[in-house]
């Protein structure tokens, strides 16, 4: 039952050179905990054949599972491929169907498959490939002595479908001991306010509770257990699920990996409501997560990026004298923003947000940081006002969430489902 | 003239449980990039003493420089002191001068010093205290056998202070060899494209050129040398630049770290022109990578997120019989959508684009990754045809990218900056 040792060994001059923040090793890091591994070491190391050579044979001698992630590109600073085959002794071999299959994604596309992209179908012989929906170069499987070594292009669109369709999976195979885990999603209310309601945490023994937090998209909760078998670790995650819920019920959206534009979708589809957004600091970004969940065209009608005064006015309606007396950035203006886009777009909700994102244009009485969003329906209009402190960016994600809490609250607690119960 | 071999151990369980992003390690060699030096090695471990300990015997062997981060406080998994103190078999032992120097940091404050905090002057006997403006904890220099360690609080702010007052001042006194880099940015072209364009890599000696490519914000280049003085470096930067310059220079969209979008802004405000966009399956996207960059208000008017056929009609008067002929997705719609975003919102120049980004809606005759996007000012409407083959995230991405990239050409080759030189 002893845990996976896992290494993460991350190849690229740009994470040592300080180019690139490495946010691959993040996301694999949380994927991982989430489904119930460790991480245990990151190692990076530069385009370097002696680095990588000394660092991949320290990983295979102390982890169980060696993920690598870079290199695997079809340029000369992709040395990951022949240094991996060579660290075990194989050759590298022209894989016909690889081949074929990089080809092929060329020319569906209607492309002239590029000089040098023959390479990549030069394969490990005793590797398994893995395949890549996002890219040419395949990912490069070793099983050997109860050792794996998984190797993941560093483009991460590339990585993540690979971690997640094919080396998560396998993961899950090969586990030792029984494990299970199950995620609760809250929005709304930070790690430190939702411990203090959960409480005591002997009260969920056998199963302990971890909190991941994240900057735009609320604290998730992974309630994980270890046992016999699978009978008795479902009934000690269901009495820990149970008495998280009995604390923190109303903060949860989700359980498992539904998004929260999703889970809003969903509630909009079962009320038959249309919705409608008008952003301004945000800019679209809140559009853009409504827009993320695949169907989303059956409830989010439109948006409206009302950058300037000029745009509030023309397309949403919004008074050129509250703008005026009260300033673009106000609860006025928020709240006749989330009505006037209701109204024009002929829907039966809408969010609005206006701020100021920084890190100029903030003043004494209306610093960096000052955001209101509101929402509106036929039952009313609501506003709410926050204070950031961030840089734009930061500001920015977390007033999207803010405006999507908020409509989230009102779907939920104002505009309860009619007929089926929820 | 050797380089200086830097190795940075980041110690927190909160990064490999993919809790906390490592910006520290990010900004660390941000800072010995621009100071001339090279970070080799970046390890990450767990408050796990024994992976400490492991860790710190194979940087001290491999590096003449460690810095460690993490784990200095007073709390029971502040592993760090005793660990460090125990490798070079030195004592912790009561340093009066510091107890006093955290004391009165407490009280200087008001505040009464909390318990333990008299462990934090305890002390390596043979090692240097490096003052902490921003914090009790003081950071651990040993300097031995032509060896240097630097131990650090992983408290971002504490942490900067040191390595900016004391480390890197530090280290230029011993620097060996000079080290420099520059960044070109490039749009709109492939990885595979670029290497086949700018061809001889020999012709860059002795500077040595990397790609780093992104799903969605183009390739990066980056051109490094190590050599005796900065002025030789320059010299061969210079070089390499110019030749790369001479193959590629209509792809490269700016030097250094500017991003893409704040290049497009740039170029619209010397043409004192502003922009509007029209966004379907993007949803916001493109408005959200817009409004980023702070001062974009000043060319950045609005945006239209016309998700509906309905929206498409009344924001942007889009033809309905248009509509009902070719489809939503098609290239007469993808122009009239940015006539009618340009002519609706009063401006200069828009921007269009609408797609199916899958995974459902495909068809054979229009499949999933089909996009086009339109660009339309005075001088008249172009539009571009993609075909992606991504998820939806991935092909939402490419999209937006590829509408600006689009915008770029436009501002770049068709409507040039009148009076001043590009």
């Amino acid at each position: 039952m002893a845990e996976l040792k896992i290494e993460l060994i991350t190849i690229g001059d740009e994470i040592l050179l300080g180019h690139t923040l490495d946010t691959n090793a993040h996301w694999i890091a949380s994927r991982l905990t989430e489904n119930g591994h460790r991480l245990r070491w990151i190692s990076v190391v530069g385009d370097n054949a002696s680095d990588l050579r000394h660092q991949l044979r320290r990983a295979w001698n102390r982890a169980d599972i060696v993920l690598l992630t870079g290199g695997l590109g079809p340029t000369h600073d992709d040395i990951t491929r022949p240094i991996i085959a060579d660290f075990f002794d194989d050759n590298l071999i022209p894989n016909p169907e690889l081949a074929e299959r990089i080809r092929s994604r060329f020319v569906g596309r209607g492309l002239k498959p590029p000089p040098g992209c023959h390479l990549l179908a030069e394969f490990p012989s005793r590797a398994t490939p893995m395949p890549n929906e996002h890219g040419s170069a395949p990912g490069i499987h070793y099983s050997l002595d109860d050792h794996e070594l998984f190797a993941m292009p560093g483009v991460p669109v590339e990585m993540k479908g690979m971690l997640s369709d094919y080396v998560l999976p396998h993961l899950a195979t090969i586990r030792s001991g029984v494990f299970g885990y199950r995620i609760l999603r809250t929005a709304g209310i930070g790690e430190t306010r939702l411990a203090e309601l959960i409480g005591d945490r002997e009260r969920l023994s056998p199963a302990t509770l971890a909190y991941l937090p994240s900057v735009d998209h609320g604290v998730t909760l992974r309630i994980s257990c270890t046992g016999a078998d699978t009978g008795e670790i479902d009934q000690a995650l269901q009495k820990a699920e149970d008495y998280i819920r009995s604390r923190v019920d109303s903060h949860i959206y989700a359980a498992g990996d539904e998004p929260f534009e999703k889970a809003i979708l969903d509630m909009l589809e079962e009320r038959n409501m249309k919705l409608a957004l008008a952003e301004s600091c945000t800019g679209g970004m809140i559009a853009s997560r409504i827009v993320s969940v695949p169907g989303s065209s059956n409830s989010f009608e439109r948006g409206f990026v009302t950058y300037s005064n000029r745009a509030k006015t023309e397309l949403l309606g919004v008074d050129e004298n509250l703008l005026q007396k009260h300033g673009a950035v106000s609860a006025e203006v928020a709240a006749a923003m989330a009505e006037g886009a209701r109204l024009k777009a002929g829907v039966d909700i809408a969010v609005s947000v206006t701020g100021i994102a920084g890190p100029t244009g903030g003043t004494t009485e209306k610093p960096v940081g000052l955001v209101f969003t509101g929402v509106s329906d036929g039952d009313g209009c609501e506003v709410q006002r926050y204070h950031f402190i961030g840089d734009r960016d930061a500001n920015r994600r977390r007033s999207a969430q803010a405006a999507l809490v908020m409509l989230w609250r009102r779907l939920k607690d104002v505009l309860p489902q009619t007929g089926v119960k929820v």
